[in-house]
């Protein structure tokens, strides 16, 4: 890890200051994105959830990967200018899409959350029947903004992008984690491959789509997406490893969310089968793979560098 | 009435075999669309509710359109296998979205149906979690299907046919027209109006994107486009009718799903507003109104004119 640390150590890139602007213009273009009409109830819920905060790590990863690959764009001004102009329809998309299934992943019939960040789940405020809808219509209107909205690159760009992202989400991505996720419940004797299987599909499909699709808008080769889709894979991974350890570790208030659930549920996590010291370690490891994916992209990638330790480093 | 179907009867077309033909390609394009693979499970759950049977009426309604445009075809046959080669992967794409859309309907905390087709909802044979988890991979499919599986047309009316699904199943028209439906149970005061909306988004919004869809991927001028939304319209808001006049006079039985459910839910509806007679009548004009639409498209629109007088002829 020391190696690539003290590559952006030497630069001037902040990341503090990245994710910031990167969040409010994120935010900005989300609050434009959904106006409350008649039936106004269901639009409220799909703000009340999207406008929820939360890290918009996927989006601003999207925003990241099109920044990495340049698009037309000379210089980094440049590059950021025209990742946001290209790009944003499909990272508000990604958001959307997250919002749906954590809507959706909170129900009664499936994990039954009363809060998520820190305030009531969807459901508890506008009623189970709104909040299937309002996940429905999340999920529907984010194909439809990324169709209606992405201008300025070639239309076939835009085709892979509805393709990646449905893969992500339908039962080759988050669906089919999820799936498992819950047969798994209650279950003691979950292998470390079935954990895989699950984080690979709820957690890192929909970050894979994310990096890939805002590469694909900037016109990426193939083997610039096999780079980023191992990239994206890996740090998908070690995002939930370090969830699961912040699980056992950090408090409600610091969560947002009910700390302890695992433990509670007697769920294998991670930590559960490695210990938290070793999965720490695997995480790391996790992340510097990933990051030596990006090596290629010179400077261009150091925000995407970036990104990976914010993962392993952050605590919450 | 009387023009169009002289029209017809002069003509060899046979609706019946029509249909019959459509859905048999139909019902093979949808069983070769999803194979059962791990997590088997909600494979299976999707398959069990698109391959219940119905009358494929939307993906039969999206190939019509196709057909009416005619794409770069010459020739009845021609445009037959056109629009079964380019408009197949958009027609299945519709199925499985109105799946979607019954699937999640039926949910404990929607309107609570045990039967649907004759058979068992999903939930019942599933669990609540899988049924939710099925009808949102069939939604994300739909959108992946079609990107990943249209060729032959320019990228731009693949875009643009996303766009328009997205639209017509968002809180803009499936998801709109059911919250509206949600608020109105149990309610005596609804009036005309509130009924045209719900009906016009949580029924004629799928049934104009299957038909503009269609006619997009063959290449619809905005002019015939126009048309055929009005067709489309004006079929969905008949269909209702008929569906809920059948609703009233149809046993459980005929309908394979539960009949008299309005009546005890003490539901308004067309009948129960106007009478069984006017609402025959309106759905008739709506018939009407929808076929004279196509009078400019000629005898290639002979399928699409059958298929609006069947809406309202049919008996479940």
């Amino acid at each position: 890890m020391a190696q690539h640390t003290i590559d952006m150590s030497t630069n001037t890139f902040n990341l503090e200051n990245y994710l910031k602007a990167a969040k409010v213009d994120v935010e900005a273009a989300l609050d434009a994105s959904i106006q409350v009409v008649y039936p106004e109830k269901v639009y409220e819920a799909m703000r009340y959830s999207l406008m929820a905060g939360g890290k918009r790590l996927r989006p601003i990863l999207c925003l990241a990967a099109y920044e990495a690959i340049g698009g037309d764009s000379q210089g980094d001004a440049s590059r950021r200018d025209e990742a946001l102009r290209v790009a944003m329809p499909t990272a508000c998309a990604m958001e959307m899409v997250h919002t749906m299934s954590l809507i959706h992943d909170d129900l009664p019939a499936m994990d039954n959350d009363d809060y998520r960040r820190g305030k009531l789940t969807n459901h508890k405020v506008y009623g189970e029947d709104i909040a299937i809808l309002a996940g429905d219509a999340l999920l529907a209107y984010a194909f439809e903004f990324i169709a209606d909205r992405t201008a300025g690159v070639p239309a076939e760009r835009v085709i892979n992008v509805v393709k990646r992202l449905g893969h992500a989400i339908a039962a080759t991505g988050l669906v089919g984690g999820q799936v498992v996720d819950l047969e798994c419940e209650g279950k003691t004797d979950t292998t470390a491959e079935t954990l895989t299987f699950i984080h690979m599909h709820k957690t890192a499909a929909l970050l894979e789509a994310c990096v890939t699709c805002g590469a694909v808008l900037a016109g990426a080769s193939g083997a610039d997406l096999a780079k980023l889709s191992t990239y994206a894979q890996n740090i998908g991974l070690a995002f939930q490893i370090i969830d699961d350890i912040l699980d056992m570790t950090a408090t409600t208030e610091q969560l947002g969310k009910t700390a302890g659930k695992d433990v509670a549920a007697q769920k294998v996590t991670y930590p559960s089968l490695w210990g938290i010291p070793t999965s720490q370690q695997k995480a790391e490891e996790l992340v510097n793979t990933a990051k030596a994916e990006l090596q290629s992209f010179g400077s261009a990638a150091i925000p995407l560098m970036a990104l990976a330790d914010y993962i392993t480093a952050r605590d919450r």
